[in-house]
């Protein structure tokens, strides 16, 4: 599956437009994220014949929902009828379960508007307006460096958020960096921060093939799932939806994803580039890893350990197949010269341009100085949901107590409500899936900063990483939400008349984090971030305006075909039938047949298109995109690429890239047949 | 610590004297792993002023041990008294341990002869012969290419083998390839089955630190112990024995380490380097971190997981400790320059020798091929003692059938006595470990073949790797060395005739692994060994022949100096000092103090110099040389190289690289105040 969760410290890198076009024979024709602000439409008409105006590109847009929790989504009814990804659902699943009824396993149908139940710290937004204040923030960012770049801009944001949504509860405001500091750009939302589980198959129906078959295609996933958004206690009636269209593709139709691709880096400079694959990847594919492998054992010590790791450890295996896909990106000549190329073509359609001096020297000598803050920067606290919670709240009694202008960005006065719903929503914790987080993530920051290492004393003192886990995680009160709403609530005296262990700790490593963040502030997110305002200028200069964005988990249209791929010699097919399913099953795990659909095998239409690919062009942040055609109407939810799209966080490949959809036809036969759900059969249907 | 098995599939790579020296300004004085008929006496007079005479050279050779473990040791007394290292004789300590009895947790003092125990599947050989074979198996290549060389090479070597070791009782024959195939030597050895377990410290008190120390210094590690040789149940009268000299080291004093390095890669060709760098070390760091993932939970859940993990634990941390060193030497520009300068400068000195042609193309023509390779080939078998219980009686039938010049490698005459050995010795099987170890090498088999891969299909069936590795382990009855030893004798038509489950497993892998390694044969080992016969002429040609082989788990000798270094700034003292280790505790494992060490503190000579860097040029396979000075006496035992040193696989580092040891101070410390051993210490002052 594509990553649920985009990365939350995307520092600004910026992309271009036909990136390869320029260097290869190859038209990119369906590379590209696109703004709805920047749809070109003049190149899809050259090239389909037909192209959307702008009463389609409205209504989609009004249809689009982003998921807080890292997905995509779009409304299909008029009562807010939400359709996702099951993986963008599975923490909720989670969340709801207990020991006697694991909603992952059995899955879950709500039979009334009274059984739809709460998803924890999910909230679903659609964006109301986009308006540019590029000339503002870099007003005040003028000829500022390092950290006082970073200061300004961070002032000036929250300055521009707080002044446009007065209504918190209703709007929420971010100001959005494009093209890596070439522009920025102000997304008002309509927030409902109450969503509800509606309908959800079996986990093994989304997740048939696990690991194995993530990433790959031909696929078997019924990777979709049913939410609601609320307000006031009431479900939302929606300004637009999407119309539902269980129908079957056709080979080369046009199709649209419309979503929020999380973050991509196709605009790295090639010292970027290296230091991804020098330093950030080997590290992170190797502690990930051990992650993996520690929780697949631990998993296999009890069913109970077995249903409450599954969420983390579906995640620790998407990403390392993502990283991995990278690793071997950045590993192949071929690859990497084409990026070379566009380097190479930047600099020399810019050498006579003085204006824009040498962004990529400051880029190098800002990824050089990285190199040395990168290890301590990354390991500067343990993981794991209580320490994040502790965290939370001693930064947050902090910087509560500032001027919104001074605050660090997750607690100025538009970012706080979402902190705050994420702190202190109820959700069920797992003392030892905390403890194993906690204990692998110190013995990590020990091993790679080094036993000597004035960080690793302050992170450990004397003990280890095992008896100090064991020691804050037994003893902490921050699985309890009460409690947690009375420390956010009592501010900085009650944090610091704690003796909560987990927050006496967290306290202990505040000063030494935001010392971090200040020296990678001063020393390279500020040089980017003024050399990518350089790059951006010298993109637009030399290839004119007509240029998408790095995604930033904000809402794009991707415009592509229904179309399989040649793999090794052998044509690869575009889509596969429910039928498959039975054929592909072997009864062992991930490959055994989950118990109702294979309850139901006489009754299944194995006709139906189940899974289906496409050319359009996404990244993890994309799950739970309605795939739409041409008519506006939605024929499939986009859940994953193949194996070739892990490359494409640094470059599209149109020959290989492919997304991976669930057909709407195969949702439509679960909820007929499978997971009989009459009531959403009704709601989807009307008119 | 350096690691204790070198690999046992090195491919024909080469080596260059001075490799830096051509195109580096610092001369390497200390670099090389010199052969005993090739030491540079006449370089290290010029250096230092004084170099060994033949009779130091001669008494030096017939005193060192290889350990068939895959360690370095020495003679220490007339009765074959063996000083080596702790961790090479932490599976001896290992297999010997019950629930109640933990010899690694408690360290092992034998009162008398009596109470020496027998170390499972270890051997003790002694070099007594050492000859050139270059042109009888450089006639039988002739101009032979892929597997038909690979095959006449083979085919000469076990001929040679069979007709120069007819006793194979004492002795043992092996013609080892050098300079990638530029040479070919025959080395004869006096050899010893009978290695027996003498003394050695509390487990902790050598791995003080643990992981996070290792490959640190300063280093506060007893890694030292003794075994002995028994032939006819009786200890061996030893021809040559190193002096016993418990005395401190002297800052910048000559210092020689004589044992076997396992493999290094130093004059691998830059296509070679990349395949390391691209392919194999990523998929390597990455699976070893999930099986250290998998270890590290299990031995948590009881203390004999605790105890029984421990070996294959350290062993794999240890491994990718190196691994990840290696990636950083490969992705560390400054490092990676040098070497692409000297096959540069190679090539220039070449260009006008016709003889030579371009060796360089085939080997990246081999390269290229093996790129397509490795995967099936790395994954053509699960991991797991069982099973390669399975595989030894499997192959051993059908190649036992066979005329010794047509068998495999392992299966010859002169290599069949060990590989024998080391199938029927008795030693303890772990079923859990088993099972672990299998369900994860036969899961990334899956991960990196892909599930629709035919030997994915092969190795799995319909199972899953946790399902199959469950059955087999479980129905097995390898265990028992009496079952193995039926089965080998019993030949084919024994193990066709069984109904073991493993046997039966390992029987329908078979095909295949033959198959795949036909097909490197063809495509990438035999083009490296003939593209390896030119590389050396090459150099010979260009450098003269002053020059050492890459390692290959023979007998080589170090030439180097007590010497410190400095480490960003700041000097590293050349030694530490026993009551060190008082102050670097912490009380938390892995730096907690082993019990009978902590009882002792008071009576511990605090002064005493316990461990102590040198220049010498080592690596993995070295572990337990002895460490010699100029008067031929022993002061110490290698046991660790510094982090520094990891890049020595592609190339030595004067400035950085150090050779970690314990003193024989410390050693005689430790067996005359904390674990006594009157004996021994009667023992080693004998003249």
């Amino acid at each position: 599956m594509i990553a649920r969760t985009p990365s939350l410290h995307a520092v600004g890198a910026a992309t271009l437009a036909l990136l390869f076009a320029t260097t290869s024979t190859i038209a990119h024709a369906d590379e590209g994220m696109w703004t709805f602000d920047g749809f070109p439409a003049e190149k899809m008409q050259a090239d389909y014949g037909w192209a959307p105006d702008q009463a389609w590109l409205d209504t989609v847009r009004a249809s689009a929902v982003r998921l807080t929790g890292g997905c995509s989504a779009s409304f299909v009814s008029d009562a807010a009828l939400i359709l996702t990804n099951h993986h963008c659902v599975a923490s909720c699943l989670y969340d709801n379960s207990t020991g006697d009824n694991d909603l992952l396993e059995h899955g879950f149908i709500a039979a009334s508007l009274r059984d739809e139940k709460k998803c924890p710290g999910q909230q679903a937004e659609v964006v109301t307006k986009i308006e540019d204040v590029t000339g503002d923030v870099k007003a005040a960012i003028g000829a500022l460096t390092g950290e006082a770049l970073t200061k300004a801009r961070d002032a000036k944001i929250a300055e521009i958020e707080a002044a446009n949504c007065t209504d918190t509860a209703k709007f929420r405001c971010q100001v959005v960096t494009l093209f890596g500091g070439g522009q920025y750009k102000l997304y008002t939302y309509r927030k409902y921060s109450d969503v509800r589980l509606v309908w959800s198959p079996e986990d093994r129906a989304a997740t048939f093939g696990g690991d194995p078959d993530n990433f790959n295609f031909p696929r078997y996933s019924l990777d979709g799932s049913f939410l609601r958004a609320y307000e006031d206690g009431k479900p939302v009636k929606t300004r637009a939806h999407l119309t539902w269209n269980p129908r079957t593709p056709q080979a080369d139709e046009a199709t649209f994803v419309v979503g929020n691709p999380g973050s991509t880096s196709r605009l790295y400079t090639l010292s970027q580039l290296a230091f991804e694959r020098e330093v950030r990847l080997p590290i992170t594919v190797a502690t990930l890893s051990e992650l993996r492998g520690r929780l697949i054992r631990a998993m296999e010590e009890s069913p109970e350990h077995a249903r409450e790791g599954l969420d983390l450890l579906s995640g620790v295996e998407n990403s390392l197949k993502v990283y991995i896909g990278r690793t071997k990106a950045l590993n192949d000549p071929a690859f990497t010269a084409k990026l070379a190329a566009a380097e190479a073509d930047l600099k020399a359609k810019s050498a006579s341009n003085a204006e824009i001096g040498d962004p990529w020297a400051q880029v190098d000598a800002a990824v050089e100085a990285y190199r040395t803050l990168y290890i301590p920067y990354r390991y500067d606290a343990p993981s794991g949901t209580l320490y994040s919670y502790a965290q939370a709240l001693v930064m947050g009694a902090t910087e509560r107590a500032k001027p919104n202008a001074e605050r660090l960005p997750g607690y100025t006065d538009s970012a706080l409500p979402l902190t705050e719903k994420r702190l202190l929503d109820e959700a069920p914790v797992y003392p030892w899936l905390d403890e194993l987080q906690m204990a692998w993530s110190l013995s990590k920051a020990r091993e790679y900063l080094g036993v000597d290492d004035p960080q690793t004393r302050l992170l450990l003192g004397k003990e280890s990483p095992e008896g100090l886990s064991e020691r804050l995680v037994t003893g902490t009160k921050l699985a309890d939400p009460t409690y947690r709403k009375q420390l956010w609530d009592g501010g900085l005296a009650a944090i610091e008349a704690s003796d909560d262990p987990m927050i006496q700790y967290a306290l202990k490593l505040d000063a030494n984090q935001r010392a971090l963040k200040q020296k990678v502030d001063e020393a390279y997110a500020g040089p980017v971030t003024q050399a990518g305002a350089k790059l951006a200028d010298a993109r637009f200069d030399a290839y004119g305006d007509s240029l998408y964005p790095d995604a930033t988990f904000t809402l794009r249209i991707s415009y592509g075909r229904v179309k399989g791929w040649t793999e090794r010699g052998n044509e690869v097919p575009f889509q596969t039938t429910m039928g498959g399913t039975f054929e592909r099953a072997t009864g062992a795990e991930p490959f055994d047949l989950p118990s109702q659909f294979a309850a139901k095998e006489s009754a299944i239409d194995k006709a139906v298109t189940y899974d289906f690919v496409t050319t359009n062009d996404i990244i993890g942040g994309n799950s739970g995109s309605p795939v739409i055609d041409k008519a506006g109407t939605v024929i499939g939810a986009a859940f994953d690429g193949n194996i070739h799209s892990l490359g494409g966080n640094y470059g599209y490949d149109p020959v290989l890239n492919r997304t991976v959809v669930v057909s709407t036809a195969a949702l439509q036969e679960a909820l007929e047949t499978i997971y009989p759900a009459p009531r959403i059969v009704k709601e989807l249907a009307a008119k």
